[in-house]
């Protein structure tokens, strides 16, 4: 089971957009036949501008699409650096305020409502045990994609003897921008926000921080969650890893590593650079755009 | 059952484009559940320019979507005032040579990848029985949509005693274009590409005219595919009604006629008119924009 959570707004420039995005996100989610629970977000002065927002939560689902129940919220939005962090903290707040879904422990995704996916997207994301990463598609940036590094256990081994399982585990990540490394630190998580799940109960009330550096927003999430996940597991002593956070990738797990199922549209060409759009589907293989 | 043609295009000036379009369009088309063939025509200089068209066609139906079958067809493309037209023409040749399809006798509909399609779009297009009409959104035009005028048989019963059916028949349509009035004559159908369905049988060999004026398209195409279906049913003779081509509008059915389950985007705002782009899901109650 899913919680999608979608902070969406009103483009007054192109009134269309919202809608279109919209009627194709619904379509998506209803196509994979996945019981889901879809959280729209909006803010105070977005508030039912869009009035299929209310009418996704109020309409009597079709047949073919009855299993996706629809909850529309608003926010209070301040000003802020970032996009959406007030809408999907407030989307947070009441999934766990919801005993139902504190019960069900429904992977939570955080999904934008102008990116593209492809149904599988959302099959996948339903795989992971408590904090999964996979890879994401940029088709306006010089790399194109951002994707998990992985070893094979056999491979890993001497890193991580304690680990039974014999799943690949994330050893770093290949991104076009690994963080502002001349001015402050390296990502950990190079990860985009629709790069990522996070099972309910994992969450343990860690929110979105307004306060982080631009580009540091899902890399200050995953950071506080994966520590969370490694201290209640036992796997890590706050002292031993002082100062190496390296060892948060321990709480990742992979679904799929090498093909692509999510894209992130509009993202800003990063200046200096005036690459051609093309979207990919596969993550090309070698260690390109490997982040240091 | 359904047919769904879309001729498809590489843009050259936005690579995404076009693979945006067919994720968010393969999405749709399973997630109404239907059975239906998916065709996609693509022109000698596109073809294969998008993976995606090749992987639709190959690649295992997900579970989710068995019930959608690709076929992607190819054609030469001269210049032409119109879009797409031999691709649509490619794609109606291609099915009515297939025996299976003959026998199925899906319902036909045009679907371009550019547009906006509710599920239920799809949906309603099953009921159809021989040619069916339905409102459309557009939302950068005056009007922001298009939509047959129907009466009751009540109504109607004077215009068309010999009809037994009590389904609301069609008397005429509004839109924001009802031709060129001035230099030509009006359309018969105000319909758009994605406002009618045909069911198979009901073609009888009729294909789009490259040679007729902009605008017409649809309407030359609805004029040849409702006489033949008035002549097949013995409901009019070439003689007493020449001149008069509105008996035309016998042959129409309607699946529904105030909601509104697609919408055409990016259709150029007319000139001289600046109207604000606004996607409504409701046909307007009155006669505005009604057509001579
Ligand atoms: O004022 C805003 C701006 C953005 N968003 C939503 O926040 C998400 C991320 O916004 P955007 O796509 O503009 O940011 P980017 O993808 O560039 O990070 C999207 O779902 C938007 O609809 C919002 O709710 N209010
Ligand atoms: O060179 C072209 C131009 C258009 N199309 C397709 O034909 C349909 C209608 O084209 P468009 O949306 O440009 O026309 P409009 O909607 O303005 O009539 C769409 O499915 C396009 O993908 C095509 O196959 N080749
Ligand atoms: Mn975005
Ligand atoms: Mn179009």
């Amino acid at each position: 089971r899913l919680a999608v959570v979608t902070p969406t707004y009103h483009r007054e420039k192109n009134r269309n957009i919202q809608t279109i995005q919209l009627i194709a996100l619904q379509n998506t989610l209803c196509s994979t036949c996945l019981g889901m629970i879809w959280i729209l977000v909006e803010s105070e002065s977005d508030w039912r501008k869009s009035s299929l927002v209310e009418r996704y939560e109020r309409e009597e689902r079709p047949a073919y699409c009855e299993r996706v129940l629809v909850k529309a919220l608003r926010v209070k939005v301040e000003r802020s650096k970032h996009r959406g962090v007030a809408q999907r903290n407030k989307a947070l707040d009441w999934l766990e305020q919801q005993i139902s879904y504190v019960e069900q422990d429904p992977v939570v995704l955080f999904v934008d409502d102008d990116n593209a996916y492809a149904a599988e997207h959302f099959v996948r994301a339903t795989k992971i045990g408590k904090v999964g990463v996979w890879p994401v598609g940029f088709p306006s940036t010089k790399s194109k994609f951002e994707a998990p590094v992985v070893k094979t256990q056999r491979q890993s081994d001497a890193l991580r003897s304690s680990s039974s399982s014999s799943s690949p585990k994330v050893v770093g990540f290949r991104s076009f921008w690994c963080g502002d490394l001349k001015n402050f630190k390296p990502r950990v998580f190079n990860v985009d926000m629709s790069g990522f799940g996070v099972r309910l109960h994992a969450l343990e009330k860690v929110r979105f921080d307004e306060n982080v550096r631009s580009g540091y927003l899902e890399d200050a999430f995953l950071q506080a969650i994966t520590r969370s996940v490694l201290r209640r597991d036992n796997k890590t002593s706050e002292n031993e890893n002082e100062g190496n956070p390296s060892h948060l990738l321990n709480a990742l797990e992979t679904t799929h590593v090498s093909e692509i199922f999510v894209w992130h549209l509009y993202h800003t060409v990063l200046s200096g650079e005036t690459p051609a759009a093309l979207v990919v589907s596969k993550v090309p293989k070698g260690d390109s755009f490997l982040c240091p």
